[in-house]
Formats: structure tokens, sequence, C-alpha cells
């Protein structure tokens, strides 16, 4: 299997993902909620770059099937936008917020990334939670791109640990690996030992501890506890069946 | 001292220079080229990156003083352009080839990032020969990008460890730092024990030694052997008076 990394949305959007496996992270938060809102029984997520869009998308949605429940998620530098009825906190996630609901979201870079993955034959959606559930779901596909959302187009140390993860996972379970150079530093950057520190010290962490979000981030740092394998293909992300 | 690292050429130009030291690392092969040659008695070096600039350069420097002795060097895709006294091995300039000469070089990455580095306050060149001397001279200023040229607009690994080497001589030598996130994994990821074997392992060492140029690759991952220390004006690298 050849795996590279993209260290940010913006570097993604330079990939030729045709003929790969994408995997989208973005650990502080979305892919951390999405995965948590699957797993808490969501139907779909729906990612829109805009506000307007997810605006315009729910009410599409409604309109087709007035029975659906539709929310709409979504943060604007770690903020609830108006009008929304969930910003970007894993925690509000909850079965009882979420369970049979079409959700429509919108965040700062995590959205972006998804679209950058719009390319690929499709993407799974991971995070530190479902790290080893991803990793045993992409198998022994030829070529898989690890896409690091980043944080305001540069790198983010929670996502490079998340592709260390998935990518320590891949050579625990044998999988012959060809990585890319990036994919070798994140290989060898990657310690669960230190991963919480690493990631509060980070410059996302010291944001959302800064936010009083440091629940948030415990939770956004637990490893391998989640079988949840949501995947997205091309417009809206579901659980893998 | 704030350190950021650009991961490639290609995500230095979205960087604000303004205000900064740049710090320019190719260490396969054009810093290194650029350190041997102003080490071993050029006068100055002039990166261009198309190669009809390098030869109008080269044309109005001898025309302006008949009297210099003018080089011009690149490589494309790692062979001699036509036209060029020297390609892009570092074994090639000796004091006898470059001694009091002026050298117009274009290369694949190394001439890119020099460029993005235009806007910064000035540039150092450096390498793993000169890890050691650059993170000397940056001193205590304020806000330092240490610009990775990347191969084909992607992460490299030799780049990243020269990063890496700067950061640690600079935490060694007692220097407040606070480093960006892609900083604190180059600081994370730099292991000069293993130097040698990841860079022969990367994608560009592997080319390398394809197209038998292992002693080149051997120079370049030789560490703190020089005490040269490259200066770059945005025009022109001359050795630091």
């Amino acid at each position: 299997m050849r795996v590279e990394v993209a260290v940010s949305a913006a570097e993604a959007a330079s990939f030729t993902m045709q003929g790969s496996v994408a995997v989208v992270i973005d650990v502080l938060r979305a892919t951390t909620v999405i995965t948590t809102a699957i797993a808490n029984g969501a139907v779909a997520c729906y990612p829109v770059v805009e506000v307007e869009e997810a605006f315009a998308l729910a009410n599409e949605i409604r309109k087709n099937n007035s029975d659906l429940r539709v929310l709409l998620s979504g943060e604007r530098g770690a903020v609830l936008i108006p009008g929304f009825d969930l910003a970007n906190s894993p925690l509000e996630f909850t079965t009882a917020a979420v369970s049979s609901a079409h959700i429509v979201m919108t965040t700062s870079n995590g959205t972006r990334a998804l679209v950058a993955a719009r390319g690929a034959e499709f993407a799974y959606i991971a995070c530190l939670r479902n790290a080893a559930t991803v990793a045993r779901a992409l198998g022994d596909y030829p070529q898989v791109i690890l896409i690091c959302s980043g944080t305001a187009d540069r790198a983010d140390i929670s996502d490079f640990l998340a592709a260390g993860a998935i990518i320590t996972e891949l050579a625990t379970a044998g999988v012959s690996l060809e990585l890319s150079d990036l994919a070798a530093i994140c290989y060898a950057y990657y310690d669960p030992l230190t991963l919480n520190q690493r990631i509060r010290a980070s410059f996302h962490g010291q944001r959302l501890l800064g936010l009083g979000l440091g629940d948030d981030l415990d939770y956004c740092c637990q490893l391998n506890v989640s079988d949840t394998l949501p995947v997205f293909d091309g417009h809206r992300i579901t659980p893998k069946s």
C-alpha cells in the first residue's frame, strides 16, 4: 500500500485523488464530531463550505421530505453560527440530540478537506477515536491519501498524530507499506504516550484550552475507542454498511 | 524566538515573510551546493528560476565587467543543462572550479524557495553541513521562518532534518523558542543518529542513489562541518561579512 499525507486542506487541493482512497482527518474537531454523530445514530452528515449553502441544503432536504429531522451544525472561530442547532463540540452530539437526524454541517477547515477528497474513489472519516477502525477498513487498498485538515492552512499536530496512528495500525497489522516522506515523518513522530500532552501544547490545543474547552480536548484525544466508520461519497457521510 | 516551518516552496509562497528572517533549506542539493560554492571562494551566487533568465543574467554580468569570471550552474531532473558549466553536484564546486567566480544558478526546487524568501528582511542559506552555524547567526531574532524547499511541492525528509537540526541547536543554546506545530514536529522528528539512514530511504535519497549519486548523498548528509554562512539579499547570495 502506497500511503501519502497532505499537511493541510490547502495542500490536499494539489493532490491527484483519482484512483485513491482518501482519509479525511480533522481531530479538532470536525471529524471527531462526525464520527460521534454517526456513532450516536445520525443518518447522514452533509458537509458544505459556506453558511448560506448550509441553510439552502437544509431547506432542500426538508422540502423533499418534511418528516426528516434536519439539523444545522457548524462553527466559525470555534463559536456557534446564528440560526444553527449545534456548534462543533462533539459533546453536544449526544444520542438524544442527533439520533435519526440529517445534519448539514459547515466548519472552518474540515469541510474544505472533505471537498478536497471529492476526487477520490471514496473517503473515510477519521479521528483519533476511530483510527484503528479506519486502518482495518483500508485493508490492502493500493493507494491511500491521508488528508490532514490542518488549521488556517498550516499543519496541526493533532491531525499528524491521527495520521501517524493509522499508519502505525497498518504497520502493526503487517500491511506492506510504501510511505511518502511526510507519511514516514508522521509514522516516526507518532507516540501514543505523549499524544495528549503534545495536542495540549499545540496551537489549536492552546486555543481550545483558552476557550475553556478542555473537556472537548480530552474527548478528541481518546485513542481507538470507537468502531464507527463514517464514509463520504462526495456528497454526504453515512455509516459504512 | 518564534519559529515557523514551511513544508515546501509551494507552501512558503503563502507565508507572510515581512518582519522575519528566512532560512532557505534544500539539502538535496541546491543549498548544499551554494554553501560549498561560497566556502570554496565563489564571490556570489545568483539564483534564477528559468534557464533563459540564467543565460540573460550571465550575459548582463559579463557586459558590465568583462574581467569577471561568470559560471552557469543548474539541473533539470538532476541532469546538467546544455550550455551550462556545472550541474548540481556539490562535489563539482571545488576551489579550482569556483574560486572568485560569479555563479548564476537555476535548480528545480531550491530556487523557488529562494524566490519565496524575497519578502523577508534577509535570508540565510542552510543545509546540514552548516546547520549549527546558521543557528548561531539567528541569535535572538524574534521571528524566523525555515523554508524547506521540498521536492515536487511535497515534503522532503532531508529538509525536515535540517530544520530540526537548526531548531535543536537553538534549543541547546538556551534560546527561548515558540514553535509552530510543524516546527515542533521537526524538532521531535530530528535524530542525528538516524539522519543518514532516513535520507537514504527517502524519496529524493532513493532517486539520487538510483542515479549513482551516493557520494553526493554522503556529502550532503555531513552534519555541522562548515562555518560558512551564505546570505541572500533578494538578488544574490554572498558570504556573510
